[in-house]
């Protein structure tokens, strides 16, 4: 009997918000794995903001998906079948394993999981890319010391709230800013964060003097516009900007708004810096470990928003835009 | 007999470009040196664009000048009289004198120069502030490789033509952007800077694609707006830009235009750094001595645009926000 895989395949490249017609539904057989290859059936897809760049055409830090080709995604799934040394059927890996039903993967290019130590959402979030993400971000480019002010924009998404918890790990003031009051009490009740700004009562500027009276050490920026506008501002010297993301401008039909607030770097001798996990793979495994352990140890919680449904995908990515998930976004395609 | 001295004070905070009427000339007698004071008769007065910043209300790297007081300038002098040690009459001095004919100044924050070493002018150019600014922004943020691509804004006046030059003592290919024709031959015929383009044939996009075959390593703006959006978008892996001013926004009555291309530095991994000169104060004294041997040798030229008459401050000012000026504008206010 042959295993049918559904995907969605990239059909156009979207103008401003993306829509289901931006992709085809296609279904072939999920095929056998080739040697080195690995047949995984995806459990969970990992929903992320890039994926919005990863439609566009144009040099970016990876190619783009190209038209007719299988949306690329991180997932997580159960081996079926493998002719690589490193997994058996009935593994738990995780890897850029597209939004589809079935994988077939070169096992190099898979890490194995244990859905023991953690949930598998989990490895797509806190201990996946956006964890490892957070993690390098704050502690390489962003050097965060003791008693310093960390600001995380995006701080209740899956990537800032990391950011913040790992703030605070590290004996910072953390001071997340996310939409709406939901959110802001999460990040301050259940995270530990020092204070939160609903940057959808248009206060954030006023929000920054009233938590970061010494002004921002580190800022760590995944939405870009009006709020990295507002952070520029309130720069302490000698502070270090983490260009992460910029999820307000991903959908953007006319030109990106840049930073007008940008010479706050030569007032205050301030680094702005754009980061790319991929850079730190080799250390990957070591930050993660560090993660699990500080997971275990209950100083770093995480979230994850999880819709239920393969067919679901168009419009839950959509939910990340509208800044209307809470936690990290997951779409469940598959029963164990 | 009373020495009467004339000078320029701010009477109002200036809208868009600065006219005559935002200073109030005044005359009052010199005064005479209290004990640490100097009395310099004051010979050459540094135009720099960052004097326009000085004129704004509000925070900064430095407080503004206020309503009133003498209008903040970088000049060159001999000392009259003196009631610190360090100094004798006939000395030649450089400080932060104002737009005066003579100044009374702390000792301490004056520093002697020798004008058989260089002309004064030159020490309010490649030897003083603005060679200062190339020489530490370029070394200690851009920090060039060999065999690496420098590119430089404003490279016709006083900071980019040192930026330039050094690029090129370090052995790096060096590329500038400055307005017109002569402005371009003379970078590459006489500072041998590797290429040059002429932003006002709108074709910077173009001529950075042709002069940057590898990209950018390092890009060193002066001048901020649409110019330091088309470097970004020709940045280099790693890539260093250095923010040392934006004087094509000096003057707006609207918002600063922010670098639309900010995201750059995402997909290259590149930083963007702002610096201040007065920070490396501790070594400004090594580093003109390495610049004067490299001027000795023939490997650093510096090139003056003087405008004769201490009457003539407020115009001479505006030729540098119409890039008029060619090499180091200074003005001259006094005969020795």
């Amino acid at each position: 009997m042959t295993t049918s895989n559904r995907q969605f395949r990239l059909a156009a490249r979207p103008v401003g918000l993306p829509k289901r017609s931006d992709w085809n539904v296609t279904e072939e057989p999920a095929g056998q794995p080739a040697d080195g290859e690995v047949l995984v059936k995806v459990l969970y897809i990992s929903l992320d903001p890039a994926m919005r760049g990863w439609m566009n055409e144009g040099k970016s830090y990876i190619p783009p998906v190209a038209l007719g080709e299988v949306m690329r995604a991180g997932a997580a799934g159960r081996v079926i079948a493998s002719r690589h040394p490193g997994f058996i059927a009935g593994d738990h890996v995780t890897g850029v394993l597209g939004v589809q039903e079935y994988a077939l993967a070169q096992g190099k290019h898979l890490i194995k999981v244990d859905p023991r130590v953690a949930a598998l959402p989990v490895y797509l979030g806190t201990l996946g890319m956006p964890g490892l993400t957070a993690y390098f971000g704050l502690l390489e480019i962003g050097k965060p010391q003791p008693g310093q002010t960390v600001v995380v924009s995006g701080a209740a998404g899956a990537v800032g709230s990391v950011v913040g918890q790992i703030a605070k790990i590290k004996g910072c003031r953390a001071v997340g800013i996310a939409g709406g009051p939901d959110k802001c009490r999460y990040l301050v009740d259940e995270l530990g964060f020092d204070a939160a700004i609903d940057y959808k009562t248009g206060e954030v500027k006023a929000g920054l003097k009233e938590h970061c009276p010494q002004g921002i050490d580190v800022y760590f920026d995944n939405v870009g516009g009006d709020i990295l506008d507002a952070a520029l501002a309130r720069l302490a010297r000698g502070a270090r900007v983490i260009i992460c993301g910029a999820i307000s401008q991903y959908n953007n039909t006319q030109a990106v708004k840049g930073p007008a607030n940008y010479l706050s770097l030569l007032v205050n001798r301030a680094t702005m810096t754009g980061m790319v996990v991929f850079d730190y793979a080799a250390r990957y495994a070591e930050a993660a470990r560090e993660m699990a352990g500080w997971m275990a140890a209950g100083k770093l919680k995480s979230r994850e928003d999880i819709v239920c449904g393969f067919d679901k995908f168009p419009e839950a990515l959509l939910k990340l835009f509208a800044g209307e998930n809470n936690g990290k976004l997951v779409l469940r395609v598959g029963e164990e």
